[in-house]
């Protein structure tokens, strides 16, 4: 194995929107291309089934997603591209896992305390009313999901980097009591990554109905563009950038002789209509020819199928591999 | 699928004792033999790691527990006969079940209540300290154990007839939320079986360290039995067979005739030495031959393991069609 081995998964609950393009996506697959660097990318539709109940949307988002990482360029040939539910050693190691996991560690996590507050607050007596296992159990998964490979490495938003300390908690105590199999894995928190700006300015987020869509066609990309909030003042008047969505978005998209002319024009009374309209162009020229590969793919689901199948034979090899010594450490062993 | 589906779990942390032959073994063995009864009996390997953190235990008990189940005459052509660590269905069905389940749940289960209140009684402020993740989750393994395989009717002490209702609880969710796929496992407690009395006159048990062994030989199988507690009445001197454990454990292996035979010969005065041969007598005439399969079984351990994977290809069959269903009605689908 490499010395670097990247991981990092993705729910599959929702559509990605422009938002998820900028501060996930378009990163990952840029860092995937990274001398040196091994990346395994997977789908965590087992994560999915935490909070979404819903077949059709599990299966939509699916398609979306795995089309979406294809057509911003995920090269599978360079890549381990896979689905988390194709990878059945995972599920043993999270059994494994769960036999050598403090159940007080479970109690600590952010999620669980969340659900546990947020009762308190609600006055139920009950403190766990509403929670389910697969949220109160998810960092033992995600523990698996990232060691039956032995990442090394796992970008992660800082609501994770608790679950990343979890990880390395259950690979020292496996490492401890049984055989050293597990590497540390490390969480990587990249401040750099531009956190998009949703139309009303607030972080661009599904929840807050603020997104602009990342594959839905030009027309709708356009009218997106088209709502972004601004302040009222007219063509010919001088324009601020600080606060501006509309420039925090295209900073977004633009390289720094374009950040420079946009502000410039800001400076010089550009019309909210203008700059919308170059702010548009801009995106547009961004995605244009991977929104064709996206309807491309879509319209060839097996296709998707296919790859993903490549994938989670590539992964398995490893996976199943290092299964074979985990279980031998345990003493779950043929007989002979 | 026939209509009774009965499925049997063994635990694979201990070498097997007389009180194990005598209150499960035997009776599930001739249970396997009824007509219109389709058998499943798996080593529970995975449930032991819960426990067992020594992986040569769990090695060695495994071995030992499938030499003497198929040495007291499991059928492995007519009984599906597997190791739990083998059908990995079961693990990825623990966390499809773990996504329904209310953790309000596992907190009123037994096994976890019991290492509360342990916690309370030592005076520890962390009632969840020394609990592992295992333990706590146990029940919806076990439910995942059953329902894979549809099983309808689960032999079981009295303790585990909760575990039985959470399994009917999540099988019930999962119907109502997304598909009928589950049928309602049944707990079938049998209060007929004898619980077998140990040297000391308690239930035999391991933890009692009051155990007569099973299959160490004919030699150590006599002096165990000399050890039965008696009381120190004289040859000659009538006695009660009423709070005899000699008497309890002779009742276990003999006929009614010969329980008959025995009762007279206690009221006649027979020396408790003569009584503790009669016993050692019957015991071996029961075990002598299967202790002998015994011997040819552990001396083949790979023959154990191919009876092992042929019972795994077998419930694998059913067990990987049942999942496919169970994946569609959540989501988890091929891309076509």
């Amino acid at each position: 194995m490499t010395d670097k081995r990247v991981l990092t998964g993705v729910t599959t609950t929702g559509i990605p929107h422009l938002g998820n393009y900028v501060g996930a996506i378009r990163p990952a697959i840029a860092a995937t291309q990274e001398a040196g660097v091994e990346s395994f990318i997977f789908l965590a539709d087992y994560h999915g089934l935490i909070k979404c109940h819903e077949p059709e949307k599990i299966h939509e988002s699916t398609l979306a997603v795995a089309a979406t990482w294809l057509a911003c360029g995920l090269d599978p040939e360079h890549v381990t591209f896979y689905r988390q539910s194709d990878i059945p050693e995972t599920m043993e190691l999270n059994w494994i896992f769960n036999c050598i996991c403090a159940k007080g560690l479970m109690n600590r996590a952010h999620a669980y305390k969340a659900a546990v507050q947020a009762n308190v607050d609600a006055g139920q007596e009950d403190l766990d009313h509403g929670v389910e296992m697969g949220l109160y159990c998810y960092p033992v998964l995600m523990a698996a999901d990232i060691l039956i490979f032995n990442g090394t490495h796992v970008p992660v938003g800082r609501d994770q980097i608790q679950h990343l300390e979890m990880a390395r908690d259950i690979a020292g105590r496996f490492n401890h009591r049984f055989k050293e199999l597990f590497v540390m894995p490390e969480a990587v928190v990249d401040e750099t990554t531009a956190i998009l700006t949703g139309l009303d300015g607030r972080k661009m987020s599904k929840s807050y109905g603020n997104t602009i869509p990342l594959f839905e066609g030009e027309k709708k990309l356009r009218k997106s563009v088209m709502k972004i909030v601004t302040n009222s003042l007219e063509p010919g008047q001088p324009k601020e950038v600080d606060g501006s969505t509309l420039f925090e978005i295209y900073q977004a998209f633009a390289t720094a002789e374009q950040q420079a002319a946009m502000k410039q024009a800001y400076a010089d009374g550009i019309g909210w209509g203008d700059a919308k309209q170059q702010l548009f162009e801009l995106i547009n020229a961004e995605l244009a020819e991977k929104r064709e590969r996206f309807a491309e793919l879509t319209a060839n689901p097996s296709r998707i199928e296919d790859i993903l199948q490549a994938g989670a034979d590539k992964a398995r090899k490893v996976a199943h591999e290092h299964l074979a010594q985990v279980r031998e450490a345990v003493g779950i062993r043929v007989l002979k």
